[in-house]
């Protein structure tokens, strides 16, 4: 195939990516009604591929979106597979990238009724991760969260994830790290965790976070390993004190962070604690401690 | 023209609607990355376009989306005039779509750099106000107001008001009020006005709230006529102290509310400060007080 005319799947046919596109009066074009997942892959093997397909049936539940019956009995992934194949994109690392919307219909703010069809589509792209900043650490700036009350549901309505990440941008970081009523909640696209007196603190997953798959997978990897961690968010005023921050992510996996406006984090360098995590969900991820080894 | 496929104008091209379509890579669909406005029209012309297109430009800016040139410069209300007419939306009540989106690049958080040209969608429908409503009176909920601290752009990141509005129609009402911290803010697609003691009151205009084009027009109308008029915040607590309470919106109009969650408010009809102002509201918006009498 092309290299540069990869395939995508959407609404059920195969077709190249310069050509896909969505009917103006998609939900997804003018309301942001809908859903999405981005998967990881490494030589055509999807990591976690259960826990984001549970997460994205939940969010379609939740809002009420019709579930296509190839999300609810898993056949797309199957479709994904023969994209990643198709496009060359299992021959490295990849990123599958799927979306479900409530579908095309005249423009109301209520539900379509009669219920339509929801959009499905899926996409795959080469993955390079920044292994550079997995070594030496990252910098962050502190932002204020001004998201909607149900950040735990992974919507397209990510305009608020944008504008903080455009603020990391302009800083010339990393990330932005969103502050609500003084506590440190998350990133703009990923989990915060801190490590204070051998301890790892990661905000609680209720309806104010992003329970990202990365952590909760760097959650049980950590405990595996006998690390205490407590889901317990960190105050601002203790980013000081903490000997170690990191974040994590699908397309980010275990990042230390160096610095936070401006101020060093620990020793500033990857401590002992993000370094064993690391190694752990790098050896998760590709199966083996060091993806450059080879 | 064909009454079953309408024109839209799409970046510069005018075509059917069934054939408008945006790339799956476009910002709009994947990120909500973009602002909108609807206008009204009644026999071809446009009510307040200066003031819709101004709040357009505001919130371009705001998002740092790049003006486009017939938005920056105004030509594009001449493209919405003939749309207008060729799909013979002239001749009754329609109403206008304008959308603009960052543009379609690959999937990145931060924006695309270098810049790239803004989506620009442009339609028109005809339209039929809800006369009906506006004689009896309409039923409200009150609902949560979870959407993000920035209502005040009127961004296409709808999902919050889509849920609140949904919730109304389940409940057989019209619209969802919003609540925040015990203060009624708005409705998921109206602003919100309370009577008391001759005086009306409606949130400030600050960010929590969208700035409704008809809420300033009706406020204005009403200082005009001697109504004394508070940009001040009713508490919940005092929905039952109301003489009247009614919304405004561009496809609302003026609109009594005769009841929220089931309590009668004042009298449960429309008062005479709501008819009032739906009088002088119409003269604005039709040049003469009752649309229905030709």
């Amino acid at each position: 195939m092309n290299p540069d005319a990869p395939l995508v799947h959407l609404n059920g046919t195969f077709l190249p990516r310069s050509e896909a596109r969505v009917s103006v009066d998609d939900r997804g074009f003018v309301f942001g009604d809908g859903v999405y997942e981005v998967f990881r892959s490494v030589r055509g093997r999807m990591y976690a591929p259960d826990a984001h397909m549970d997460r994205l049936r939940e969010g379609l539940a939740t809002l009420r979106i019709r579930i296509p019956e190839s999300i609810a009995d898993g056949t797309l992934l199957e479709v994904a597979r023969r994209l990643l194949s198709e496009n060359g994109h299992d021959e490295g690392e990849a990123t599958i990238y799927l979306q479900v919307t409530r579908g095309s219909a005249p423009r109301t703010h209520h539900f379509p009724d009669p219920d339509i069809p929801p959009t499905v589509y899926l996409s795959t792209s080469p993955f390079e991760p920044r292994h550079d900043l997995q070594d030496s650490g990252g910098a962050c700036i502190l932002h204020p969260d001004r998201r909607w009350a149900r950040a735990h549901i992974k919507t397209v309505n990510l305009l608020p994830n944008i504008l903080a990440k455009q603020a990391a941008h302009d800083a010339d970081t990393f990330e932005a790290i969103l502050v609500r009523d003084g506590m440190v909640l998350e990133g703009s696209s990923t989990n915060v965790f801190g490590v204070m007196d051998g301890v790892v603190r990661t905000y609680p997953a209720a309806n104010y976070i992003l329970r990202g798959v990365t952590r909760d997978r760097v959650l049980a990897l950590a405990r595996d390993r006998g690390v205490p961690c407590l889901e317990e968010g960190l105050a601002v005023e203790e980013l000081a004190a903490l000997d170690e921050l990191f974040l994590t992510g699908t397309t980010t996996d275990v990042l230390p962070v160096s610095r936070v406006d401006g101020q060093v984090i620990g020793e500033g360098t990857p401590g002992p604690i993000t370094r064993l995590l690391q190694d752990a969900f790098r050896e998760d991820l590709y199966g083996r401690p060091d993806p450059e080894a080879d």
